[in-house]
């Protein structure tokens, strides 16, 4: 947990969002990227040294999609930098924190990625994520 | 708009949660502070870079009261460091954006403040933040 990567918002459509964003930091997205297995396109903000991530559903079983309609647009996860995802994982669990997917899976923007569950965490989604070397 | 100042989390109680995000982080947090005119307890924990501001309603009537009782406890807004918030509400305001408070208001963390409408941020509410020096 070594600094906030990047914060993840839930947006309806991404081509709209990314002009509001824009205009929000006076920068474009520096990328877009869809990612399939989890149902959605992406784009990224630097900000300093962290980064916002919109998030628009590709498909309506998405995890986005099931999001927007139970609770609207607005700030789906907070992801953190870690060092070893493993480590990390084994550490927290034995904290008695919920681990949504055990084996760290691809995530966007070449990280290897892991969710707790919000139960565990003040009802906040977080994603832990390790850069792929 | 220079990085994420912190995230804002509201919490049931400030005590069990502070012991849960110590886990979390490795880390107990570096101060505790009640700002009176918000109606809430705050507590801060370093994060690299950022810090994550935990907040517990001190009276019904308090934003955080409400906010828990409408969706429960998570992430309730996103703070951005700012050079001159002065500057950064007329530029924003002229790019289209609501702000809650025209009048930078003292905040926690000796800082002020300015909220954005999260009808106009993709329902995310923001916090304009500037260092008091």
């Amino acid at each position: 947990m070594r600094k906030i990567e990047h914060i993840g918002i839930a947006v309806k459509n991404l081509q709209e969002s990314n002009l509001l964003f824009e205009k929000l930091f006076g920068n474009p997205p520096y990328k877009e990227e869809e990612v399939e297995s989890e149902g959605v396109k992406t784009s990224f903000f630097m900000n300093g040294p962290n980064k916002i991530e919109l998030l628009e559903a590709t498909n309506p079983n998405s995890p986005i999609a099931k999001f927007l309609e139970k609770k609207g647009e607005g700030i789906h996860h907070i992801a953190f930098d870690v060092k070893d995802i493993n480590v990390e994982v084994d550490r927290l669990k034995a904290e008695g924190f919920i681990v949504l997917n055990e084996t760290p899976k691809r995530g966007a923007d070449n990280k290897l990625v892991v969710f707790l569950h919000p139960k565990s965490t003040n009802g906040v989604l977080i994603e832990l994520c390790q850069e792929i070397s």
